[in-house]
């Protein structure tokens, strides 16, 4: 009986976390069929369970009737320590480094093998559209990806190149950019983008910063910019009393 | 036999939202015990739950062995429209305007009698400290709560104003923040701070804009930059076909 009631739960919350897990960038807003397909739940079901979710808050009805995350899930997720305290400390240096710029900047933590970005800071016309909160890159990518993956652990490494392929020439650049501390994209690229990893308390790459500019004369200069940026966040975050910003970003990167 | 699978099915959902409803700004991280004590879950309930949830991302164990809200769920809720289109709007102007005063900055939308801070910009050090994103201010506070305070509709009000005293002095300052379009504090005050409404499609307040500055010896000036910034954010979301913003924001002013 007890066994039995525990299975029913575990597969009620399974159920709730599944229909959170169907929206995504691509698709902030569903329909009960879309769900429905998705979760493989049936939609008797999945009107329940919606309802019970749109009472609390953390799902909202759209205008056309449609679902979408809720503000009161919003403001639940804004709790994670991984995020806020990092943005909190990130966001004077951000704000700093754009108006040294008028760049696009990204801040990201690294999520297996993507890279998460948690806020963005552009002008308009912006250099290059910023990516939205929320949205995930794969570490390959330019700038705050390319950094992280010079930082990731050695299993996510293998998983970022298990595809095949030959990673000589990109391993080679991820030993320059450790190196260096900062990931640029090549001289004569547009936007010109430069970026650097956050370090936390015990030395590990907690997250990445990174701007992009339409064109920068003086390179070396965005590179000191972005680099002081970096090392200004990462002595707040060293100094910080908080441990739950290491432990909680360490343990979103298995 | 299904009601009954209804009613377990039910009141796991509502005890899992229990558990997420139990973290807040001032509790981001709890033991089992402390959310054993908020949600009146058994411990052992709880900790088969929790587990669940720690498996899913939604919840991650800190260094310390407590509860944080985890990454993923970060993740979901920043797919909330009523935050990710404003958002993605409102930064731009929000950067013009923290180059042009280094104030500290606030966007915030209406959740019942609370003004729910969504983004935040400062420099450092910061003219006041920023309110971190997620929390949570009366409407009645100066800013951003005042203004959508005179936007807010009179069942708001009335909640509001439920406490009893006199509120015609407060319901003048209303009046005037409607005919101005702006909320600013006395003219002596320090920090001066103004604040401004974001109009949506349909003409409702969706969120408001505030700038807080040490000093700001043009005053009109410092009003102008904020109404204009506000303005700019409200045409951009006027003319956007993204209908999900005000029926997202609408439905969480209930």
């Amino acid at each position: 009986m007890a066994g039995n009631s525990r299975e029913r739960g575990q597969s009620v919350a399974s159920r709730l976390l599944r229909v959170l897990d169907a929206f995504s960038v691509a698709r902030p807003e569903l329909s009960l069929a879309d769900i429905s397909r998705t979760t493989g739940l049936p939609p008797a079901t999945l009107y329940r369970l919606l309802r019970e979710l749109t009472d609390h808050g953390a799902i909202q009805r759209t205008s056309t009737g449609r679902y979408a995350v809720g503000l009161r899930l919003w403001e639940i997720g804004s709790l994670a320590p991984a995020v806020s305290r990092l943005d909190e400390v990130a966001i004077p240096y951000m704000a700093d480094l754009y108006e040294a710029t008028h760049g696009t900047l990204h801040l990201a933590v690294p999520l297996g093998t993507e890279a998460l970005c948690v806020a963005a800071i552009s002008g308009h016309p912006p250099v290059q559209p910023a990516l939205p909160t929320g949205a995930r890159v794969p570490l390959e990518s330019p700038g705050v990806g390319r950094v992280l993956l010079a930082y990731a652990p050695p299993d996510v490494l293998a998983e970022v190149f298990a595809g095949g392929g030959s990673p000589y020439r990109i391993r080679q650049e991820l030993v320059e950019i450790r190196r260096r501390g900062v990931a640029v994209t090549s001289a004569g690229s547009r936007p010109f983008s430069a970026a650097a990893p956050l370090v936390g308390p015990q030395g590990a790459v907690l997250a990445a910063v990174s701007v992009a500019v339409r064109t920068f004369s003086d390179s070396p200069l965005l590179i000191r910019l972005v680099r002081n940026a970096a090392l200004g966040i990462s002595r707040e975050l060293g100094t910080s009393t908080d441990v739950a910003v290491r432990s909680a970003a360490s343990g979103s990167r298995r």
